[in-house]
């Protein structure tokens, strides 16, 4: 890769640096920069590439430098320079999201904060961590007081906790907890603004949401407070089931067991997980649908009782496992989530998948009737979780991709079916999301990034209020669109 | 009391002992007894009198003798005894329940369980207790870890564990947790059989069933083994809010926070707290509903906010109670659940209650409905809990006593409008819950005391297998009618 080919601008396709990167450099003396070709890209990439949409879009971008500032006040002077210079700042954690989270569309300042990654204190019940630290490493702090967080995603031993709240929504534990929406879920953040002097804010309650799930558009989290469970020794349990639906059913019924205490529930439609489970894969016979169940050790007995009361065959449980065969195997949620996916392309490139919610209470049926009316062109993948204080799913299934129309049209006849997606072919906030503008995070963009530099392209709203979402096309950040368009 | 006023027998007034109580005694040489009449007639009660159709029914049923085993051994010799000698068996752990679970209407052995009262072990997420010990007391040895029970009645700081499961339903925790009966909620449970050479199993699973909720009629509880939570500073929080409804409405919003760490959500209703929560009325304006929720410290602030949105007026917060402002003050639980009602009893005798559930999803319409439709005869107290994986509410309101008959209207209107009571005007098991044989539990009483020595008169199964539930009467067991009848 040349000098040439990671430029991207705001209107051109001029080949030469438009930002002062030099000049940004002597302001950062004595903070940690790289501009090496080969790591500055690398850095400015995550799992995008499960979207053959996004590859297509986003396989060029690159930022200018890498900057990796390990305190509070070191992010203060790189804003404050970055914002003197008018150069992008797109900030990362540790690169684990998959949508472009974390892609500097307009090339810039790669602002990677994985270098802060202390956890700062542990209390009963919460614990305060910088942004960057990683969410296994959390939990090696916590347990030793019996205590861990409270969900996190698949990416558990890689992802950052800064990352997962500016990118993420849920994952394992929210069949407990609910999603990181939930009031509760997120206790505080600390947030630097993107201005002249940049600002240190205290994020508490409903001011979270401005910069949850914002992907870094209106500030920079630098801390994060957030609460802790119980660390119990939780087994992994395969059920297999004869028919997807039995398996959706039990699922619901495990995940609906109040008592019964539980970290994740996932049904992986077969052929996955005789197909992409490569290491479980004499644990599974042909055709057998499988439930992915982590519960408490105490709380095994209870969950398997209800699990033959439904039919099921009791594949594997870690708990009964030799040493020597349980290293051998992942920890169960590493099969669930975006860690299926992962494992059905590392198999098979072709495959890719949906994000979908289908609604409480008709989740089991709809979801039945949509793995039916797909049949071999798609593979259900349901997690279950607690959304709005009821017990439903989420779907992200395998889609056997040919065109983009037909994956367009896949998605159109899950929402026309009543499962609404969540669409995981798109950089921008809006259309991955809910499709309407965020009024509260656009508000806060104004406040605190009034150049609009911070991590640009991503929310529609700032980008162009006037955008029509129900004009059924896809957003093209126009900073983006020059390269895109020679791609 | 005299020796003649305390016989009752199964079918006649006989002023006489019809027991052989010092052949009993002679067989039971170490184990600790006690004859003393008055010491027997504490004893032989619990709080029944919540019921004035159980006071005027119940009001002199005594045993004859009190014995107070200390070991499964001590049962066994008792049971093994009593067996031989035709002696009737009525377990009682601390005598907190309200339907006179525990008492002997057929006279013979209270067979006292409080002396058995070790914790046994504790481990992350479960602990091992005999079944007399007292719920709190297994919290003082759980807590150093962290950990404490899941769900207890009110009643914690005396009730039995054993008790709470041979005799309770749930109760604070419930809303995290769901009830007693939900898979996961009890580990395992010892027990002992009343045969002539008597059994001691262990039951698991399905098994649970048998004698949970059973008021110790098919067995005797001696070991219990349930799950921990995590123990988390918990704060309460009293909300007022100027209409019923509203109240109910944020609870069940509340109750349906996924992500807010909670142990209790209860709704009372105006006068009740300014009446009866003779402690906190400083706090309460008049007329206004009051939410009493206890939630981890680290998610008070959540809600708060949440209650704001809802209009409430913080009315108490415990972790901002100056300490001696705070001793003079019970635990919020203790308002809650039959609290509520023993407070309002300590003010107003005539004072009586309801059980009942408001089926999810229209928990929160429906008690209001209720509430309007008998205005001032009865208060609404709601406590919102986990019923199978859904949120909704169960009732324990106050109603101003008039007749027995009003009471028996006033139920009926209940259930004609969609709201089903567990009568707490009943001293047998079918007719305090689903009103039909528990099969399951009568097979076990067929195997576990043939002779039917256990509990006498409160499975009605046993008792007259003939029985029509729809038939519209009171089961009257014959064993206490003679009694009864003169009283």
């Amino acid at each position: 890769m040349t000098t040439g080919e990671t430029q991207k601008g705001a209107s051109s396709g001029d080949a030469r640096p438009r930002y002062d990167i030099d000049g940004l450099k002597a302001k950062l003396a004595g903070i940690k920069t790289e501009d090496n070709a080969n790591l500055v890209r690398q850095k400015s990439r995550d799992f995008y590439w499960y979207s053959p949409t996004l590859k297509r879009q986003l396989d060029h971008v690159v930022g200018d430098l890498i900057v990796s500032p390990v305190s509070e006040q070191e992010v203060v002077r790189v804003l404050a320079a970055a914002h003197e210079l008018g150069i992008p700042v797109t900030p990362r954690g540790t690169g684990t999201g998959n949508y472009g989270q974390a892609m500097p569309l307009s090339g810039g300042v790669v602002l990677d904060l994985s270098g802060m990654n202390k956890v700062l204190t542990v209390q009963p019940g919460r614990f305060v961590a910088e942004a960057g630290a990683v969410i296994a490493d959390i939990d090696k702090v916590a347990r030793p007081q019996a205590q861990e967080i409270r969900m996190h995603p698949s990416t558990y031993a890689t992802a950052s906790v800064g990352g997962f709240i500016a990118g993420g929504s849920g994952g394992v534990g929210s069949i407990t907890w609910g999603g990181l929406r939930d009031a509760g879920n997120v206790i505080r953040l600390k947030v630097v603004t993107m201005e002249a002097k940049p600002r240190v804010l205290e994020l508490t309650g409903d001011d979270l949401a401005k910069v949850a799930h914002a992907y870094g558009t209106n500030g920079i989290i630098t801390e994060v407070e957030m609460p802790l469970g119980p660390a119990y020794p939780w087994t992994d349990l395969f059920l297999g089931f004869d028919s997807f639906e039995r398996a959706a059913a039990f699922a619901n019924l495990l995940g609906e067991a109040d008592g019964i205490a539980k970290k994740n529930v996932a049904v992986i439609a077969a052929p996955a997980p005789q197909t992409y489970f490569l290491r479980h894969q004499d644990y599974m016979a042909p055709g057998q649908h499988v439930v992915v169940a982590v519960v408490a050790d105490f709380a095994v007995d209870a969950a398997l009782n209800l699990a033959a009361k439904e039919g099921a065959e009791l594949l594997l449980r870690s708990d009964k496992l030799a040493d020597e065969e349980r290293r051998k195997l992942p920890p169960g949620f590493e099969l669930t989530w975006n860690h299926t996916t992962l494992r059905a392309l590392r198999v098979d490139p072709a495959i890719t998948y949906l994000q979908v919610l289908y609604p409480f209470p008709d989740q089991v049926k709809l979801s039945a009737s949509i793995a039916e009316r797909f049949g071999d062109e798609l593979i259900s993948h349901l997690e279950f979780v607690r959304f709005d204080g009821k017990v439903t799913c989420f779907g992200l299934p395998m889609v056997r991709f040919t065109t983009e129309e037909r994956l367009e049209e896949i998605m159109k006849i899950h929402e026309d079916m009543g499962a609404p997606i969540f669409n995981p072919h798109r950089y921008t906030l809006e259309e991955g999301g809910m499709k309407q503008t965020d009024a509260v995070q656009l508000a806060f963009k104004k406040e605190a990034d009034p150049q609009g530099l911070l991590n640009p392209g991503k929310m529609i709203a700032w980008e162009d209020p006037s955008y029509d979402y129900n004009a059924g096309g896809t957003f093209l950040f126009k900073g983006l669109a020059a390269e895109a368009s020679k791609a």
